[in-house]
This record gives structure tokens, C-alpha cells and sequence, in this order.
């Protein structure tokens, strides 16, 4: 997939040169040691954030650096400076292989495709697939695969085994819920653990159950919000990346508020996925550490 | 309470010679025949909201007007073009008689003193009521009265009757719960329906229990909100008058996400104070109506 | 062009039966009597939104009315009991013809063709027009003309007069300029006087002149926002539509703050255009009043 | 001055053990470095931030640490290992010497009495002066000293110079200009340099002269806003510390949008004083860095 058109004035795109992301138990002079590894290799840290989680005893780290070394040497060095049960990663160079899953509404995927297209998140979208075949014009127009992996007539089982199996020669590293509408088992999130994520509406108070724009209507709130997280086997609970909110009034009916609730989760659902594949987010317990 | 400076530059005080609210069963017709009462009057409509609430049926209006009439007779006569189960009230000129509850925090509080020394919300502040000591010092200064009506050692139903005890002979139009962190129990909701506002904290998700900054810190949440509503039965369940959120992300601690929560209640329960005060909020079932 | 998708779930699409909109100077009784021509014919109103303007003493009314009735006796009957120099129409029905005018930059062309494809906006989209061909792959995507008429080797009033040249046989109702980076002359603005609507970044405080998102961070702006107006012959000093701002910070970097900027002005321009669509923007004097 | 009530519940105010704050030219190696003068005192370093602005090339580092160490010691060892250029220093311990501003507005000044009140801002509140009496009233209900120093009668030089002999003895760490409406001369500035906040609102376009709530009025803004910033000799130009902004519409007459003024200011005023007093904003050129 090319871009329509020159990158060159489309957003934060330059990658830097190569990041380092560590996390591991706190400890005394951790970012000392770090960064001591990175200078007797003649590289030069260009942005650095660390954050310790006090909470959990965490250290988290993201490195941008520039100069010439061996990845492995440079790792291993790295986690020779860590305590016990420390990680440390070179990220990939290039974009991130992404899997976008959807169900019949097209805001969110419809805004993924044109910021992939023009090369402002750091994806490559390998493609899109869904249990109906709604979306599939859309996805064409932008020559993306579209695979339908209907799941009338299948047990639950049955689907998402044949969800996998389309899945896993395209070696997604993400995958993203783009409004799927499809509960995935705990396998299926076991199989691609931190690997997911999704966007959901999101209320004061909270609504359970069905149409929940109405319940909301109904309830009379003054603002619409929308959630990316992680998922976990906790469904809609897992670690929080973004989220934001849009002001309501009792004049907009039901419709209104979904028309609202569309525009902030596409809003939302990109621009947390631009912090993910820039490297930007690390998960400690069930929060985010979010380094922008 | 007299204004420490002149109210001239102080916000939307002016009020309307006269204003007159109307709800009623929708009808066709109906702005048609209630201006014409005013028309016929010789009285000059100068600002008119009106709203139909389409899932209940129910109409509801309120209109700026000047020029000099007859109370009575203009009520009269627009009760008589309404259809069945209408009803109509001139709001009273002059300032709504207000008592607010508090328990320690000081932060809604002192707001609302100041904002009422300025003339800023349309507030007579008859007293502050607490079951503690702790904000006399600060209602002392802006030369309110303070009741304490302490709890301890007393039954529920013997502290409510205190404060009701107390309450009766002010006579108060509203009460406003500024960080009250007691439950009024249903009979005390009832003596006072519809006449009683609340500022709660409020979250994505929501968080049920004690210390739910600690929960939404723990949680990892992105937006910390504040929701005024109409206290009923049901408790934190009235109808919602207003509510804001403000960003906050992994950098703050549980301290710092309880003051952003103080941040955004203060201004939130400011402001709605301000809209039901100039009477334009109206209840329909769990919703308001807001003419803004 | 036809919707991917059934529009069943797709906003506040349901148009009113019919739409009145009513301005004349201010005068007492005036919603009682433009409601009574409805009342008389046997119309029911279902939506009523009227504002004086004490500035100017305009009065603006918007009335969705359901009910059958014959155009051309209501509106003869509404101008007649309107004050000299009162205007009223009845809104189209269908969806309002719409030419998109755009340079090189693709977020907000996108989104309006997504926007359009599923019938979120009231438009009808006739064309894109361009002074680049950079564009003109993605407006093929999406079965749309894409007109590419160039300025260089042309002088100001030669491309003007293509430009017009190519929009007069479409008739379009609006023209949108979605990042069209050339002047219009006074002319042209004056030929689509009051339907033209234009989007330009907004900052606190402002920037002349060129590379506008380096100069905000040389300054460290702290929001990044954005405009959509009416366009008149003082450029971009038109009536305003829709602002609104999203927050930045020292670390986001010139292409950050751009990117920031993009992200804002395809939402502004997306939900200032469902306004103006249908019909909920009046202009008085330099001003808009909004029934939304 | 003492709180009313224990801070134990009160915001974000425990104060870290000590801070470092360093900044100078960028050069590799440099938190490696730093961090190593307090890993050899044996410190534990508990949050750490950095930042290169790489327009400038400058270096800015805010280090909270724990441990016993001989400040004059440790600030000698941490100068040797920066480049030639470089600043280094520990903040002082306990609160900010703070003295405001004002003329006749009350807004800021009230909520910033409140907060020193409650310590919820790092402030001792030395004397609030004004060139008016107004005031008055209000600061003396908080117990804090009230000046006035009248600007009527006296040449800009004399008055300036009688409130240069009101502070100099006060010793003021920060002068904070709450709605002060009088220009400080460029001697005043240079006196106090980098030491002045001032508060001011902000429009989307910017409204020169007199009136600007009118001017905003009609020229219909969507948003109104408040920017927080330095003082430099280039007025109301200097580095933007914090900048929100709420939405208004038509419906708001200039006293309503002066009132979201009003409440935009105070807000903005008060955050951004509780980030300055606790040394979390750094000055690189016109631009703010701030560690929050």
C-alpha cells in the first residue's frame, strides 16, 4: 500500500533513529545505568522518559537514540544492568503489521484507512476482516484485503477458529477492534495477550445492556465519551490508553448521541493507536504508562 | 449579606422584569396561545425557550418578558389555555433563599461563598449547615451563619430531625448539597422534592465503594469528572444538571487526581447553581430540560 | 452516488417534514403569529427555535412542522405577518448540492467523503475541485469528480474564471473550501455571497504569515484549535460557525502541533457543515445564530 | 497564616524530600551523568524528568530525590559535570514567598485566597496589593495583609516606585498579577525578572482595545479562553505557562461571556501557579518546559 501522496508535511512520522524500552523492578540508579550503556556505545539519547510506578515498584523507560551499534550487544549490555525480572527491547524498525477487525459500523475503520493511506500512524494494514460483508466497498476503496468470516450457522468456537486461521499467517502484531461487535473467548485474546485494542462508548453513569444511547437519552447526560483499552480477558476493563469526551445537551434525541458517540470514538481510537505503534505505551498491572 | 463591590461588572445578574414557566401535556398550539396571553397583555416577550420532550409528550417553556401586568390574571388566563395537567408559576423576583449542607471539604464551599458576595448566582445564602466544625472558620469570614448539627452519638432518624428542625424556620427554596457526605434519608428527599442539588465526582468506568480516587488511580482512567444533578430517592441517581471532565494522566497520584476531582466539582456545581437559580432548568421524568 | 451502507444507524438523518425559517426586525408577538399560519393550516409544530438579537434587534426563527400543507400559501401568509423587511423561505427538501474546493491536503476532503458515503452530512457531493492533482486518487476511491484546475502559468482572474466556469453548470448550493489554500477574489466570494464555508487553524494568540504551527511552537501554545466560517470579502474574518481547541505541550514538536491541527479541523469543519446543512445557522451582521 | 483545616486531605502538596533543577547546553551523556553525583551521596532518585528543546539545544532536568546529603556539596559535583553554561540548583524547601496583585476584579484573587488557605498551592501569601481599595474587604476576611497603593495623583514613575518600596522589604519569591490592570514598567519587569505571572484572557482572534468581551460578542466566538504566562518587557507576549478555553454560543450576551471569562481565568490562574510553585516550569527562550 503507497501513499496517495508525499509524506513529507503529514505528521510526527519521522521514526526515530531506533528505541530502547525497558521496564523492570525499581531500583537505585536504574537510568544511570541505562543511559551508561547507550554512551559507551557513542550513541546519543535524543528523548528519554522514565516513569516508576510506586504503586507497583515498576520502572519504565523509552529511549530514543541516534548512532551506529549492534542491537544484540547493545540488549544484552542493557539487561546485564537490570535487576532480576528487568526487559529490555530494541523496537522494530518500520511500520507495525496491524489486523483491523470490524462488524458493520465504519467511522472508525473509515478514519484508520485514511490515516494509514497517508502514512500518519505507524501501521501497515495487512487487513480487515469482519463477520459481515457490509464494510467490504469501503475497504476496497482503499485496496486493502478484506476477508469475511461470517459467523451465522457457526458455533462460537467454530469462528473464531476460523478467525485464527486467516489470522495467523499474516503474523498481525496488533490487532484492532474497530467497533467489532463480537465478544472474543480468552483464548483468542491469550493467543495475541496486550496485543489487542478496542474503542467502546463510554458514559456518566455507566449503561449496561442494550441500546445504550437510549438508556443514556433517557438518563439525560451532558457528555459522551469513548474508551481505547487493552483487552484483557475482563472484557471491557482492560488498561485504559485513551479517553475523552464531547458535550451533549436534551435537545439531541438518541441519534444525536450516537452521531456524537461516533465522532469522539474515531477520534479517540486513532489517536490512541498512534501512541501504541509509536512505542509510546507500557502496561503495569491493569493501568497504562503513557509516555507522549 | 450585602456584595463587598459593585455587582455593575458581575456577570449575567441583570434579571428579567418577569419570567414565566409553563409545563404541560404538548398540544398543537400551544407557544401560539401562551404568547398570545402575554400579547394581550401588552407585554413584550424578550427571550422565549421552549422544548418538547418527544419520548415523555410533555411541553415545557419559559419566557423573558417586560412590560406591567397583573400576575394573577396572566397566570390564570394562561392556565386556561393549557390543556389538562398543565402548569404555569411566575418565577418571584429577587434572590432564591439557599441553604447549603457541607461536611469537611471546603472546595465547593468556597466557591459558592464567594460567588454569592459578588452577586454572581442569583443566591441569598440564609446559613451553612455541617455535621462537623471544620469549615466554620471559612464561613465565618464571609459572615454567614454556620449550625453544626453533629451526627455522632445520634440515630440517623434523631440527626434528621435536627437538621429539619432547623431548616424549617429559614425557609429555603434550595438546598445544595456541597460535598454533604451523608445520605438524607427518603422522607427528608421528599419535605424537600425537587429542591435539593448535589455534587458528586464522577468516572469512566464508575467506580462503587470508599476511596475512588485510589480505584481510578489503580484503574488508569483519563478523564476525571464532576456531575450536579437533583438529589431523589434514588440517590446519586437524579436527574443530571451538569457535568465536565478534565484530563489527568499516568503521571498522577491518587492526591493529584483528588485535587483535579475538587477542580472540576467547584465549577461545576458554580455553574449549575447558576442555571437553576435563573430558573432554567426543568424536569422532565429523569431528565432535564435546560434553557441555557 | 449511493451510500456503502443502509443509513438506518447513521445520525440524525431523519430531515423534518418541512423546515420554515423566519428573520425580520424584532416586534412583539411575533411567534405567536408566524405559529398561528402553521396552526391555522392544520400543521403541527415539532421543533421551534426563535432569538432576538438585541444587538442588531433581528428576530431568527427555525420551526420543523409536520403536517400537509400548500408552500406556496404558507410562506405568502407567514411574509404577511411578518414587519417590513421580514424574510422567510421553506427549506428544500433532499440533500443540499455541495462543491468541495481543496489544495493538496487530504484530512479534511477525507472525512467528508467518508461523512457523505453514509449520509452523515445533508449533502449531496456534485465535485472536488483543485488547484493540485494531489487529491485527485483519493476523491476517485470514493466515485466522485474530481476537477483539477490549475493556476499556474495563469493569472489570478484567468483561474478564477475557470474555476467559475466549471462550478456555474452545477449549480451548487455551497461551496466548501476544506483546505483550499488560494484567495478568493471579491468577486467570487460576492457570486456565492453567504455559501461559502471555510476552515483555518486557530490560535491563542495569533500568527501572521507563514509556517504558523513553527511560529505557535517557538511561542508554546498550549492549545492548538480551529475555525470553520463564512467566508466574506475580509477573508478570514467571517462569521463564525464552530471553534473549538485541543490541548499541547513543550514536547510536541512543529509536525506534532501540526498534526494536532489537522486532527481538530476535520472535526470542526465535518460537524460545522451538519449545521449548516441543515439549516440551523442564521447570519446577523458578523455574527451566527445556532439552533442546534 | 495557618489553614482552617488539616491539609492532610488537601492535594498534591507533600512536598518531595529535595529537587534538583538543572538546565544547560545539550551534550551526550548528560542524565548518566547527573544522575550519578546523587547515586554517589547515596540518593534515591524517586522521579525524574528531562527535556531537550532541540530548537535551542538546551537541556532541562527536575529530579525529586530522597536521602541525607550536604546540599553544597552535591550542587558543586553536579555543576562539574555539566557544560560550560550550565545552571544548577536546589529548590528551597517549605513554601513559596508569594505576593499578588490586584486592581478590581475578584475572581483570581478569591480563589487563590482559598487555596493558601487549605495549602492546596505551595504559596505563603505575604500581602495582596492593589491600586485600588476595592478589595479590600475580601483579602481581610482571610487574614492576609491588604495594600494600597493608589496610582492617581502620581506619575507612572512615582507610583511604581512606591510599590517597589512596598515589596523590596516582603522579599517576594513570585509576584502574581491577579487581574492587576495596570502596565508594569520595563524596570519593574527587569527588577522581578522571571519571577512575574500574569494572567489575561484569550480569544480565537484576538481582540485588541478596549471592551474585548463586546468585541467578542459580536464577532460571534465560539470559545473563550485564558492564558496564564511570564511577563517580560513585551507585555502580554511573554512564555504561556497554561491555556484553556470553554465554549459559549450566540445565546451568551457580552456580560454572560465575560462571566465564562471569569471563570476560565480563575481556573487557569490557579493551575498554573500550583505547577510554577512547585518548580515544574522551566523558560527556554519564549517557550515554557514544564515537568507536570
Amino acid at each position: 500500500m503507497r501513499p496517495d501522496d508525499a509524506a513529507s508535511e503529514s505528521g510526527s512520522g519521522a521514526q526515530p533513529a531506533r528505541l530502547l524500552l525497558v521496564e523492570c523492578p525499581d531500583q537505585r540508579g536504574l537510568v544511570h545505568r541505562i543511559t551508561g550503556v547507550l554512551f559507551r556505545h557513542g550513541c546519543n539519547v535524543t528523548s528519554n522518559h522514565e516513569f516508576v510506578d510506586e504503586e507497583s515498584g515498576r520502572f519504565f523507560m523509552r529511549t530514543e537514540f541516534s548512532g551506529e551499534m549492534e542491537p544484540g550487544v547493545v540488549l544484552r549490555e542493557t539487561l546485564a544492568v537490570l535487576p532480576e525480572g528487568g526487559e529490555a527491547r530494541l523496537a522494530p524498525t518500520g511500520r507495525r503489521r496491524v489486523v483491523v477487525l470490524v462488524s458493520r459500523e465504519h467511522h472508525c475503520l473509515a478514519e484508520l484507512l485514511v490515516r494509514c493511506t497517508y502514512g500518519e500512524i505507524n501501521a501497515e494494514l495487512l487487513a480487515v476482516v469482519s463477520n459481515h460483508e457490509t464494510l467490504a466497498p469501503l475497504v476496497n476503496r482503499f485496496g486493502i484485503p478484506f476477508h469475511h468470516v461470517p459467523h451465522e450457522g457457526r458455533s462460537r468456537e467454530e469462528h473464531e477458529a476460523a478467525l485464527l486461521q486467516l489470522l495467523e499467517p499474516l503474523q498481525p502484531e496488533w490487532l484492532v477492534l474497530a467497533k467489532y461487535m463480537r465478544i472474543l473467548s480468552a483464548s483468542t485474546v491469550a493467543r495475541y495477550r496486550h496485543q489487542i485494542v478496542n474503542i467502546h462508548h463510554s458514559f456518566l453513569p455507566a449503561f449496561a445492556g442494550a441500546k445504550p444511547y437510549l438508556q443514556a437519552f433517557r438518563r439525560g447526560v451532558k457528555v459522551i465519551g469513548a474508551t481505547a483499552h487493552f483487552v484483557t480477558e475482563h472484557l471491557d476493563e482492560g488498561p485504559i490508553i485513551m479517553q475523552q469526551v464531547i458535550p451533549v445537551d436534551h435537545r439531541r434525541g438518541p441519534a444525536d448521541l450516537a452521531q456524537a458517540g461516533r465522532d469522539v470514538e474515531q477520534m479517540v481510537l486513532a489517536q490512541a493507536l498512534r501512541l501504541v505503534l509509536e512505542e509510546r505505551v507500557f502496561l503495569s498491572g491493569n493501568r497504562t504508562v503513557i509516555f507522549d
